[in-house]
């Protein structure tokens, strides 16, 4: 039995599957007898000494994380700068560690948050202190180095995928005397992952989605509105589906052209989809209807990719047992082994390669024309949306996603200030 | 074996499971050997002589309609006036339905359209053309008269409860350090049937949602910050649901201040919860995310609840029965048997008591303060939720919908204009 703890804090946008990534963690290290405590929000938990002790949870609580969405420990958006210009606080992480006899410290996010891990890595070493930490993979953003996907993407990618093809067949229905354009806002601000995912949705020109914007490809409105009118003259009616990052040839956001103030000088929260679907009226003069998942597309659990939740519990796993294994300053990865039949495996890779790096789409993702995706891009993309993977219900009519107790652990140093 | 042909056509915004009840229409019509047309986009393809035979679809087609989102063979707004004002058009329908011998006439939609059929069966009657005309209940709003629910509904209560819950969880993780407040905006125009139905997401009043804007309250914006500061300050962080209508004391729709144009004279299409938004950034200064669903809640088939498939199908068995034994001018209608355990069962109501009213939410389903759902709202709202039915899904990871051939029946007269 393995002496020492170990520390698992939650980083980032939350995910339908991070807290399947936990149940991975807490359930391998339980086997293994390694005692796990969880920072509250993240790394912030880690610097206040907020930390909770996941021993409390009984099994079947940690068997729901896998099908339960959000972040169960907190999660946040606290980015540490270099040793040097965040020294203190490195110091203080690191104080904390020691406290409480953390031996592994597990840190599921981005690449910042593989960066930090990287970083405590380094500082403890300095020190002299025997720690070993793990880099774990989430973001719906599908945009880590090295790895082939992220856990959390599949699922956002399957919500988007069959929310695309539900609200399409939604628009054809109504289009002779209603809605004929319906634009869709995709999360993505630096890499249009979710908006190709949309292109699952239809196999062919005729099926939606018909346009997709991406952020790698300068906006166009003059193109863009010619290409809508031409697929409703041809299809009856058009969905686009715009990634909240397209931006125009000069490298403006077109998120930001659709906000600003209103004439009582109220803010006008715009985004993409508002921005078009206004573009379409004014310019084509045809009824328009959009929508804005914001958060449900990263929190719809009920629609997870299986394949999705299967990596996510794995990287948990494989990554108690790296750290057990003292493979510091790694990261479990997903290596993509076959497309056809989808296979794939669990790797290391140095956090030096995956902090700070972010990975784009693949130019020959995206069709020609700039308006659809490839086939390499399915090829890629539908493994990773497909199985089904619901959660209980209750009688309610409700998934049955669980509330932790998140005991906290007694504190042993003073308190924290910045 | 009955002589003539039945024509149904589906009418409105559609939902969910209105091709449920067209495939409890054709199935029950094959069963007593009656033919099923069917008109392309509704009332629109009866006056324009564009039907659909749907003898062609094979039975698997015409199950598969059960799990398939929008309408198999298009909708319509299209509302006929009164038999005076709109007499050419309900002649040119009647000379359609003779044409082809059509006995039965189902429409199924709102209030419009029990109208419409109500009228086109005075017309039959005075003209002396053996007709009965039957309206089948369908509307995401639930506000049609005599039923106690409507089917089409209790499917996006589902979305709604289940999106509200999920999206609370991601803010909750969240909240420490970025997103506090999020504004989900609901369907409702008139009534606030789905922004109630999002109170079942929470048990107690520190849980999701936290305020609930209705139509059927005035919107008190001071009031509203104060709320909105005091559950931040009490939970940490504040989910808003804002019906779609909602108005100021003096009758102006929240929805209308969130839009306008922006500097460059561009079309701003806000919308309530783009509004709300705004107001908690501006006079709170807390970050806020927002999300607009629109055609998502509506046709979110795969979230679909099993009481509203059951009742969906089972409106349009009825609506055959009622058909073949000349119940004419009638609906067939949800009467709840009892709340606990929930039972339900079909009666017929005559289309003068459903034509052109409306069902308010009752003022007792409201909480005192205005902002959730009363302990009788839930009793009325839980069951409708109730029960999964996901449709069966492909190996690529999307919903199996099925899209029916649609071929046309030969047109029998002249082409008609307006």
């Amino acid at each position: 039995m393995p002496t020492g703890t170990l520390l698992y804090a939650q980083s980032g946008g939350v995910t339908a599957v991070i807290n399947a990534t936990a149940s991975g963690v807490i359930a391998e290290a339980r086997a293994r007898k390694v005692k796990v405590l969880a920072a509250r929000n993240g790394i912030l938990g880690a610097l206040r000494e907020e930390l909770i002790d996941t021993s409390k949870e009984p099994a079947a609580a940690i068997r729901a994380l896998a099908h339960t969405p959000g972040g169960a420990f907190g999660s946040c958006r606290v980015k540490l700068k270099s040793l040097e210009a965040d020294r203190a606080r490195y110091e203080r992480l690191l104080a904390v560690l020691k406290a409480h006899d953390v031996r592994w410290f597990l840190y599921n996010g981005g690449n910042d948050s593989a960066d930090t891990a990287n970083k405590v890595s380094k500082l403890a070493a300095e020190f002299g202190y025997p720690l070993t930490c793990i880099g774990v993979p989430k973001t719906v953003d599908n945009d880590l180095a090295v790895t082939d996907c992220c856990p959390g993407f599949g699922s956002a990618a399957k919500y988007t995928a069959v929310s695309v093809r539900e609200c399409a067949l939604d628009v054809a229905a109504m289009a002779e005397t209603s809605t004929k354009v319906f634009v869709y806002e995709a999360m993505g601000r630096h890499a249009g992952w979710l908006a190709a995912a949309s292109g699952l949705a239809g196999k062919n020109a005729d099926q939606a989605p018909h346009l997709i914007l991406f952020p790698e490809r300068p906006y166009d409105e003059a193109d863009f509105l010619v290409q809508v009118r031409k697929v409703v003259a041809r299809v009856g009616h058009c969905v686009v589906v715009a990634s909240e990052g397209i931006q125009t040839a000069d490298g403006r956001f077109v998120a930001d052209a659709g906000g600003g103030k209103d004439s009582f000088g109220h803010t006008q929260l715009g985004g993409v989809a508002s921005f078009l679907a206004g573009r379409v009226k004014d310019q084509l003069g045809l009824k328009v209807h959009w929508t804005l998942p914001d958060y449900l597309q990263r929190s719809a659990r009920h629609i997870a990719s299986r394949t999705d939740l299967e990596q996510a519990l794995a990287v948990g796993k494989a990554a108690v047992q790296f750290a057990l294994k003292g493979m510091n300053a790694t990261m479990p990865v997903i290596k993509r082994v076959s497309d056809a039949p989808y296979r794939w495996k669990i790797e290391a890779a140095p956090l030096d390669r995956i902090a700070n790096h972010e990975k784009k789409m693949p130019a020959g993702f995206i069709r020609k024309d700039g308006y659809g995706i490839t086939a390499a891009a399915r090829r890629y993309l539908e493994p990773l949306i497909r199985g089904e993977a619901p959660p209980p219900y209750g009688r309610d009519g409700i998934p049955d996603y669980v509330a932790l107790k998140n005991s906290a652990v007694r504190r042993k140093l003073p308190a924290w200030k910045e």
